[in-house]
């Protein structure tokens, strides 16, 4: 179930989203915009949908928030991977923007992602006024300085640091980076409802730890080709990871946790939350 | 009156942004956002704090978007002054972000105060949620690629266009690069009282060009020390500019009529709109 609801959900943000873009003048930071945009799992952009279907949310407005997320997450891996960044040139099997055009060019386009999430998440066809104040407020507070970025800031002071960090400051590192944007996706369906989004927080938390593991052991054991992406970089630098922290062994047993506590947090939806689970337990069979 | 409001606003901006910022982990990237956001003349967000003023909303709601906005206006020059778009090291007599600290810092600098700005347009101190709704999108539509972006990529374009641009597309560049942020900040007070922005935008709309052809003037008449940044660029770059365009004689008559303009608009509001035509005045003398 949890494969082909993912599957129909990334073709119809596609669609969604490239209806947005021709709405916008035909110039490379919109070019560029598109290909960051296109590819991907589209695990985000799931999470709202599937939050929204659970609270009987309409697609015609989950659409927005789920499109909005996956802008905002695109954004972030075409400034994560400029030279004074990451500098990756690959990623989803492709030319990073700033290989394909320029970095001015991918600077733009980041910028430009983050402020078309906001439109999005604050669109009149999300919801009430209540519901897109919810939203844009949230994302904003997932994607800043609390959240996202604090994330990426706490890695970058990592590399720079005489020692490798400690378990607890790579889950804190974690919760910012990956972990607040999937919380954002996985609310959103309690958000355009007006339901609480406590038990889909929780869910999201371990979700969002899972799948970092699941990322760094995926570093450590994967196949470039599947990923999409330059792999055991992380090795190479001498930065703590999962693996590095608990063993390739302790890291799937912690991940196997983390994925019976995500699924345990969604009793009170019952069986209706069963396509949740499993794509819970999907972030750590993945293979790319 | 208006110089000593814009003054005086100018300080409440900036002990609210620093009240804000001070609630973030004290990082590189939160000191950054902080040195980004320190001095300027704060024209937008005196431009949210007048409209307000003249629509009889608290001050104690206005401050949000007045921050937001020069939240916004701040990552657009950490991003801009970057060395792969402007390259500038100077800005506001000081270093700028990256020469402080290194791109990579700069560039989450600027996503950090991207994401802050609609944190603060979307909070709930604002008003109620039709007002946050409306600011947060209206926000993100003028900070995207339909708005600044948009000027920004046309810029960009310009750079390695064959032949300069025209008098109509160096217009069109200007109403997106600056002319979409004073805008939203003119028409931040209707907003927030529930009232049509009309007036206000059309009168942001001849204040925001006549703000750019005073700008580049000053490029060319301007004495370094006062600006604080590097001038004279343009010309160095053989880039069309209002001056290039027009002549200096004609741009100083365009942007004359451009205030004449600006200051009609507000006929409805009478004498009570007397402080924002002073500014719009004070926008083609400044020496900075």
């Amino acid at each position: 179930m949890f494969r082909q609801r993912l599957a129909a959900d990334a073709a119809r943000i596609q669609a969604h989203i490239d209806r947005v873009l021709r709405g916008f003048d035909d110039l490379p930071v919109v070019q560029g915009m598109a290909w960051a945009t296109e590819g991907g799992k589209r695990l985000r952009g799931f999470l709202v949908m599937e939050s929204a279907r659970l609270h009987g949310v309409d697609e015609g407005r989950a659409i927005w928030p789920a499109a909005a997320i996956e802008a905002m997450h695109a954004y972030s891996l075409v400034h994560d991977d400029l030279p004074c960044m990451d500098d990756d040139d690959l990623r989803r099997g492709r030319p990073t923007v700033h290989v394909k055009w320029d970095d001015g060019t991918a600077v733009l386009v980041g910028d430009a992602l983050q402020a078309l999430a906001f439109e999005l998440a604050a669109h009149p066809e999300c919801g009430d006024a209540a519901v897109r104040a919810d939203l844009a407020l949230t994302l904003a507070r997932a994607a800043g300085a609390g959240g996202m970025v604090l994330g990426q800031a706490l890695d970058m002071a990592a590399e720079s640091a005489a020692e490798p960090l400690t378990l607890d400051q790579v889950i804190a590192l974690q919760a910012g980076k990956t972990g607040a944007l999937i919380e954002w996706s996985a609310c959103a369906g309690a958000r355009l409802a007006g339901a609480d989004p406590g038990p889909l927080a929780a869910y999201a938390r371990a979700l969002g730890l899972a799948f970092q593991i699941a990322d760094d052991i995926l570093d450590v054991e994967g196949d470039v080709a599947k990923a999409g992406k330059r792999l055991q970089k992380d090795a190479g630098r001498g930065k703590a990871t999962f693996v590095s922290l608990l063993g390739l062994d302790g890291a799937k047993a912690r991940a196997a946790e983390l994925v019976e506590t995500a699924c345990s947090a969604l009793d009170p939806y019952g069986e209706r939350a069963e396509c949740l689970r499993e794509a819970a337990r999907f972030v750590i069979s993945r293979k790319s």
